[in-house]
């Protein structure tokens, strides 16, 4: 049960799309990705999933339409909506969602997919 | 699925202690709680529980230590765990746990319970 410094875990870390676990809410994960750049169009099937910008602004694009966001704000995408996170400037984000979700959800496995996730 | 401002939605309320919902992940509830003073002793027996300090410090206390939380830390308490939240300014914090856990947990009901939740 130890505390967990965002800034210091962001530290640790320096490449972009590969989520790091921090901690759990039961069967939860706490995660921490930085994100730059543009990642692929997918949805999650039975996880709804949150996104928290820690530091930077990032837009998630939805088929209809995008929405920005800026450090202390949050969106819970739905499960089933299709949506592609993207980032001009290197942006570090907090995740939260069900354990064993992989992040590139339905879309193929590609160079972006990361089914384990290390713990920090 | 509009996103959340956490600044914003943290100036619509200034009473200490009672949690607005703000989202939901699946089952889970996103809430926000301003602290100042003491909170009760108390345990959640089947959920763990997030702790998230958006502005300010406070101070998680247990029967044999206590963690000082900063601004963009966070601490999962874990279920069963006895712990007394506490902060000697107002603190800003977002919660992370299971919808429906009542915040005083198995101490007995007290001025400080809420059963139900405003969503702002």
């Amino acid at each position: 049960m130890n505390k967990v410094n965002l800034a210091e875990k962001f530290a640790l870390f320096e490449d972009h799309w590969t989520p790091r676990l921090v901690g759990t809410v039961d069967d939860y994960d706490i995660k921490l990705v930085k994100v730059q750049g543009e990642f692929v169009w997918h949805k999650h099937d039975i996880e709804d999933e949150l996104f928290f910008v820690v530091r930077g602004r990032m837009t998630i694009d939805f088929r209809d339409r995008s929405v920005d966001l800026g450090q202390g704000e949050l969106l819970v995408v739905p499960k089933g909506v299709e949506h592609r996170p993207r980032a001009n400037r290197e942006c570090e984000v907090m995740l939260f969602e069900r354990g064993g979700v992989v992040n590139t959800g339905d879309a193929a496995v590609s160079e972006l997919t990361r089914q384990t996730l290390d713990r920090i």
